[in-house]
């Protein structure tokens, strides 16, 4: 840090993404990116806007909240783009967090939190989940902090069903609760429909994993208007063009394309059933995961070694290197050709144990 | 507002963008934007990059801060890259502004740094041009706080030569000096050069004007390692993949066609002279913009008028409705034909006061 630092970052510890190996020799399953490319009609509307890249993209986003509010049934005010879904959970920090108004979130859950606390200055608690890793409701009703849950969680890839969901935002009606639903689309429960019930959900997705969009950089939040309201008002004081001109026609395009995105949804579930088997056959053990990755650990091998093992067979999985999860890894739901990669490489680690 | 909104940004006044109208009638002269397509280098990397939009972009954007490196004669972690220029002064107000360093840059300037400073709760000053729009550099030496200063500064269009940079780099040592050139290859005079001079100077860039990429969102800090570790720092709790896939390779693909963006900055210089000219013939009087926009005003018709009837005819450019501002209007040099019917719209319009 220079010494021109703002002692306000002095203990920021930012948040580790998944490494991006320059060789593509890695089979990556480490970052819960989609094994299937995104939608032609995603590309052909990207190139299609690129040729008008000269001019600013909508800074209001018009044409793709209009896209979303139709596949969603929500009203285009009832939407917020954001440059990825991280975007929109800073802003939800910056909008709904303060000294007076503490985060709070489960102890294993998406990394970022914590770090957008930290960014902004919030006070947060975390709250343990159960010993087999699934959130208990009761531990957040009535809490009165602002809430961030992710549905189904990370790196758990347990979901809680709707009505619990519901039970906890109707249980904090003064505390804005934001349900985080990036892996929504491989078995959980949405939430949006309960936007329109009530005034202190905020529900955050993304085109990253079941669109196949990571690379283009695209999330969104629904909420009521008025805390659409509050986070447009970060927005345009933060950067009023977040969304690009070839991001933004990719998105309607891929919305155009709905069938596309399900026939893959299908496939990465059909995928990870067969894989939850055949890991629980060589004796891992792991929950039921509603997203496009599993959780296994095994009784005989350490995490970070297993982790090793695997990368130096040319596969990355995701390691987290704290006490809770140093057991087990996170690994992404591939192609079918990548996970039988994945299962062999197992087995042969396994047996060398 | 809800009732849930943060009472830090109670005051907070957004930036407001200018006009993107919907129909696409109108001669947009009022975002400073080019009037020539992005290099079809840019077009074809980023339809190549769009095909391997499943995985995430690489967040530390290596390949084009290589580029940039080798353009701009810098080491690449002498650079950052951000999701357009505002994301790369935001981090700057964040990384080197508190109450301890307020932040001060000219009365008459790019409207978002008073945000910015809201935003992020920065104390702020804002120091009067000189009558004639100009920067007094000593109005800034030995000022002990983060200064920034865009050159060509906007909306004026005028430029201060190097040599005053660097006199108000070296006059405060012990503060960040931002200095904002996303006007700069219209005629003006870079510093990146005393980047490697002085550790306490940032330039701040962008894709939007000269390489036609304001719809792409790509900016890009120049400062000594330690400062850019430090926006670095910031970038990696606030979002890490924030340049998308297609906006880097086509951010590559323009860096490898100099001599298109070249040639269009020159053409863009060229027409600013005509225009120049043929407005100081008719009234207006306005300085020697060094920019890709005019700020003129006539003695015979207020600014809001002007604008008004421009409107009417077809033609948008951006007015400010502050009182130092309020007779002028800022006018992007468009194509020559554009011009020649902002002109003939100019004439009819005096002849009518």
């Amino acid at each position: 840090m220079s010494r021109f630092f703002s002692s306000k970052y002095a203990g920021l510890v930012p948040y580790v993404p998944g490494e991006q190996p320059r060789s593509q020799e890695f089979i990556k399953l480490n970052t819960n990116e989609s094994p299937f490319p995104p939608s032609s009609q995603a590309l052909r509307a990207a190139a299609e806007a690129a040729r008008r890249l000269n001019l600013y993209s909508d800074p209001e986003c018009r044409a793709l909240n209009a896209k979303l509010a139709e596949v969603y049934h929500l009203a285009p005010e009832e939407i917020l783009c954001t440059n990825g879904s991280d975007e929109i959970l800073n802003f939800a920090f910056m909008a709904f967090c303060d000294a007076d108004h503490p985060a709070a979130f489960p102890n294993v859950t998406y990394g970022f939190y914590k770090v957008f606390a930290a960014l902004n200055g919030v006070p947060y608690e975390e709250i343990p989940l159960r010993e087999d890793f699934s959130v208990n409701v009761n531990d957040y009703v009535g809490l009165n902090k602002t809430i961030f849950i992710a549905n189904p969680n990370a790196p758990t890839g347990l979901a809680l069903p709707l009505a619990d969901v519901e039970r906890l935002v109707k249980g904090n009606p003064d505390s804005v609760v934001v349900v985080d639903e990036a892996y929504v689309d491989f078995g959980g429960e949405s939430a949006l429909p309960l936007v329109h019930k009530y005034d202190n959900l905020l529900v955050t997705m993304t085109f990253s994993k079941s669109r196949s969009m990571a690379g283009a950089r695209l999330g969104f939040g629904a909420a009521c208007k008025a805390l659409i309201a509050d986070l447009n008002a970060i927005k345009y004081a933060t950067n009023p063009y977040n969304v690009n001109g070839m991001t933004m026609a990719a998105g309607i395009g891929a919305l155009e394309d709905e069938e596309y995105t399900r026939a893959n949804c299908r496939a990465v579930m059909e995928t990870r059933e067969i894989v939850t088997a055949a890991l629980r056959e060589m004796g891992f053990e792991l929950g039921d995961s509603k997203a496009n990755f599993v959780f296994p650990r095994h009784p005989k091998i350490d995490g970070r070694k297993l982790y090793e093992e695997l990368r130096a067979r040319g596969i990355l999985v995701r390691h987290f290197d704290t006490p809770l999860l140093a057991r087990h890894n996170r690994i992404t739901i591939g192609s079918r050709e990548q996970m039988n990669r994945l299962l062999d490489a197992l087995e042969n680690i396994l047996e060398e144990c």
